[in-house]
């Protein structure tokens, strides 16, 4: 017997939750774009942007979604036949690799596996070996999306510095932005980028290229940007509508306003820990789960190495996809699908499936969700250790 | 550290959680209300209505809350002077009693404590009693959402008919319509009073009087009726306004009409049954956290007489209170409070809450609160037995 | 060619259009109703819903319509057998003789037809007459919604003093609070009903009783009042469930709660000016269609015994009608039909129609609705007079 | 005295008025982006979608404004160095142009001024001159939203046949499309280009590429097309997100979805007409105000040539701009500023102000615009004949 039939829960990598409040605010009618309201509120939400990616650079806001935000980041500081350098830890690293091609530049990529953190040694290395400095920009994924794993931007820096490399160092915090701790400034990171639709709990359509003064050069010296993405105008407007190259966003702005009052009523600090402490609720279940030869396995080990904003998980054989449809079925929770972790074996991934804990996230949806991945897995009978919902309830009390 | 900062729950016994469709639904222009769509549509409705309660009878639809569905039930068969008999399991028997005490009705009651069903013997007893017939009514609540005691209605109509009594079955379903199984025609009850802000997942504001033909008879033999009171002809309208006795409550109605359209593609037998298995979960939990000299206890001992939609639990001292403060701040949970469980030793009821777990409810949701609820009893000190969460996931995976 | 397809526009007289901020202060999870955000947040609006009324006294918070009002007043202040005086306007005026009679009041009426207002010597006149006192209350219409006529309360209250009779002064004010100007304390009336959909711009579902010191003690002296009806636990809540004999109506609050913030931002006086200056506009114009042996009418000759709120006009034969049909399908606006005007010669009463224009209404609506109706008299053939729109224009450029 | 305290209603050329179906459609919690719904609903949405285009053809949807559409339509069939021709008929004319040299093209402009529209005499001239077909493509404006002029596309292609070559023709429909008659293939447009705040309905954040088969071959043949850009995976996906070169964007897909639904419900050739009834009605009343020495102009002489969508205006001296704040602050209608309309005399183009009539516009807004803008005329003490409102109103009652 299905027991959907209520609120139902998505708990997948983004579109995370949306906040009644952003909906709400969404909710009105067209305003005037040329004067009025909707200048001063834009003008007033820069700084409250930049405050999430703890930066006093600048920021471009983009309509477009991720991948959108990619191009812009690359089109701004490098032109075709420019070297880059790609540190890959998953799919959405091989992705942002590809859309470099796509603008002609040349690709190098150093692949870290799916389980793995960037080794910044090797990083070091790739750098000390690019002597002529032909290397632009490296470019790494904050959190890997489909693998989870999550790398600490601060080895990589150090090891830029230690080469005495120029490049820029850019980060895809697409899926981490607003859920990890992240210091743009302090921690060297030269562009940081990321969309609407996960930590900042605005509907996908909106993006952001956050710019250090580095960055802001490289521009400079860019001898031909394409308009749309040319972040100049956007990151230091004359005229309103020079914010997005053209029509403002209107209905996204008025969620997105709504979404920063949140997370700020929170504090950046609190928002990291709260995510913090839910991940920790959910790897204490997993790793329960997984004890007495549970069948649930963490693809990430370490646990310094996972995301605290997604967990990629194998349940072997086709039992990630049945528990995902299980659990759609009968309980109300929407799994996400695994990514990029196919096999031989298991070409289709249908052993794995991620779990999304980003953004309006509190102890009640974590713990549902856990309470219905033991049902799931007991109903299709999936053997799992005992006394995980009883770990993940201990470390909520703990806080 | 707070971890509530996500999408609240609210877990009291009404109003209940709202489906966005009806929320939605409610979210519109105002309509003509002179013709159009809405005529239509209220008259295509009252089917819909109809079979929530599983009557062929009549039903009045009133802009008021319970308190004032329990007036117009009344104002339509008594009037001063005359005598009923009321069979309290709780404080809401005690409401609805006073009620009538306002309309001037005499009143007699009988009390069944705060932890047992009504005793159908006793009933009889003092139906037989009445040699005169003098009681025009017998009213008793389907549930009591304060004691959280569920009375079959079963008993009492063959209590009324064991001792040949006239006198009208009236039943408060404002806390179990939509949520338990419940058969008025078959079940030989006259009247059925409910609201919409508990199983008919509609905000609180509209209340509905289900009405037999022998009510519609015992209406007919009242020499007065107050014209807003007055059911018939809202019963049997000739005109739209004649449907609420003057302006129709317009958002109210495309509410209702989103909500029916959910509980009616689910199926009620359905909707009972996810309603019993959601309370198995939540009993199971709980009678595991009272064991092993656990501090919890459930309000209701016997599982025969719990309602499917609100359970009232002790947890003794002032922790009932210091519970629902823990997980509404810590957590995203808010649970309700203990009523009408005053006693000496604790004399605001700060020993006692309730959870409401009526109307939009998945899996999901009750797995989450449980989940808050072993968390907040741990954060909070208070002993609980063990296997409590695995124990309602299992309810949960036999569905 | 139907050019109907774009925004709708409601111009009857209730519901009026609601404000998107009233929509969406609607658009919001189920609350709390035990403790919480709703309790301050109703106990804050009080003295801003008084201030509409201009009041030092109490008001009770009804969920009802404006019938449940009407009843709701009377039950406080009357028993059945006790005597009452309407002074008739309209067909509402006869509306609240009916529920009178409905509670068992002898009801006597002045009526004054269906285009002039109250005769205040006539109804000082009755007052000398009932030398016994009699008469409890004095009932009146501020505006008769059918008729349009408005009757300034204060020869009214002046009426009583001369004929020195103590009966409570009792306005219906439900077309015309928030709209017209009123001083219920100044123009010493003690009881004022009105409802939510009109000049207060939320939905229909709540209504209210304004009570002066007067009122309530006539109340305390009547010996039993219903329990819903009960004024005196409404007005004076010990806990906040009292404020609603009940469950609390927490969506309509929500609405009210903006629609109080849009009214107070705007002030009264203003809001009054404007509801004035846009009723002048659309006598400029309808006067205008008027003349020339034009066949339009205004029900009310008298310009001071205009509503500013709503306006029955007649256009003979079956044209209100068919003008009605017209706008509506080709033009996007909803008219109101005539009430109670029925003739001889126009059983049905189609030759009539009437313009809500009250609450959220400004130049734009109002012009656009007069348009329309040119565009519509023109198109079924009703002969009109020239130069109406500019008229209305004149009246608003003027202010 | 500030008559505008009700419904604002906004008349700027886009974002139009959004019908509340829209808004309520995206009023959604974040679906799955994965499978289920979404991916069926957008599949079904791209016939209904090239239908407002009237073509048999290709759609890409770009999570971009207009100006985003602009570059994404370049970027696929030229790359830098090439060659194209563009017809400018105001100001966005020569953004498109810009566009164009952001992406390094060589591009010659053929400039029309602002009041007239394209000479196709011209235009034929221009491409024999390109003996050996440099030229990759032709780009106008089907309506200028600036200068409101509108070009016919049928003698341009004709120009194109007659002069035998072979360069795509590229329509800028922003401001045009779901507002005036188009007929993307049976008029040769091989590329238009549109956006989702105006003729759709939608907020902004969307933006539609409509490709022919000539056009399909032209990307085939361009070396090098930036991934976001590259239309290819967007018309035939093989994924859903290719859709969206990478994440949907739910919300808007929501609205759009509601959007489409009511134009074909409405019909194309029935949208069209009501957009040329509603303009011609706008018309009427600035010529009768402009007659008699009035101050006001009308930018474009030629009916022929006059957007249905859009009408730029001039008052004279800084009158545009008295005029719009006029009738913001006291009537409730925003107006659009005059746009590339700056002189000598007037250098910040303060004499001139814009009517955006398009989308989802009724006789009710459009006559209520109308009567607001002579009572701003009259207010500012600008001379204007007279008749205009009836005259407007008589265009509606012709239909």
């Amino acid at each position: 017997m299905s027991l959907a039939a209520g609120r139902p829960y998505l708990a997948i990598p983004g579109p995370s939750v949306m906040p009644d409040a952003v909906l709400q605010a969404m909710h009105q009618p067209a305003p005037n774009i040329y004067e009025g309201d909707i200048v001063a509120m834009v003008q007033a939400m820069v700084p409250d942007l930049k405050k999430v990616a703890m930066t006093e650079g600048k920021v471009a806001i983009y309509i477009a979604n991720g991948h959108g935000a990619w191009e812009a980041s690359l089109s701004n500081i490098a032109s075709a036949g420019d070297r880059i350098l790609v540190c890959v830890t998953g799919r959405f690293g091989h992705g942002w690799a590809e859309m470099a091609e796509g603008l002609g530049l040349q690709v190098d990529k150093l692949d870290f596996g799916t389980k793995s953190g960037i080794d910044a040694a090797r990083l070091e290395e790739a750098l000390r070996a690019d002597k002529g400095h032909e290397y632009k920009a490296v470019l790494f994924s904050h959190v890997d999306t489909a693998t989870t794993v999550r790398n600490d931007p601060r080895p990589l820096r150090a090891a830029l510095d230690a080469a005495g490399h120029p490049a820029l160092l850019m980060a895809d915090c697409i899926a981490s932005m607003g859920c990890e701790e992240f210091h743009m400034d302090a921690w060297g990171v030269d562009i940081a980028v990321t969309g609407s639709q996960k930590g900042l709990m605005v509907p996908p359509g909106l993006s952001f290229v956050f710019v250090s003064p580095r960055a802001e050069a490289a521009r400079d010296a860019t001898p031909r940007v394409s308009r749309y993405w040319d972040w100049k105008n956007r990151i230091d407007p004359q005229a309103f509508y020079q914010f997005f190259g053209g029509t403002a966003p209107t209905h996204h702005l008025f969620g997105l306003r709504a979404a920063l009052d949140i997370l700020h009523a929170e504090g950046m600090e609190q928002v990291w820990k709260r995510h913090e402490t839910l991940a920790r609720a959910i790897w204490a279940a997993c790793e329960a789960w997984g004890a007495d030869n549970g069948a649930l396995r963490l693809n990430v080990a370490d646990r310094a190495l996972r995301s605290h904003a997604v967990t990629a998980l194998g349940l072997g054989e086709r039992n990630g996809s049945a528990l995902r449809q299980w659990v759609a079925r009968n309980a109300g929770v929407t799994l996400g699908i695994g990514l990029g972790m196919e096999t031989k074996e298991d070409p289709k991934g249908e052993g794995f499936f991620r779990i999304g804990h980003m953004g309006h996230l509190n102890a009640h949806m974590v713990l549902g969700m856990l309470g219905t991945l033991e049902a799931g897995m007991q109903a299709i009978g999936v053997h799992h250790g005992p006394g995980a919902l009883a770990a993940a309830a201990k470390v909520i009390a703990e806080g």
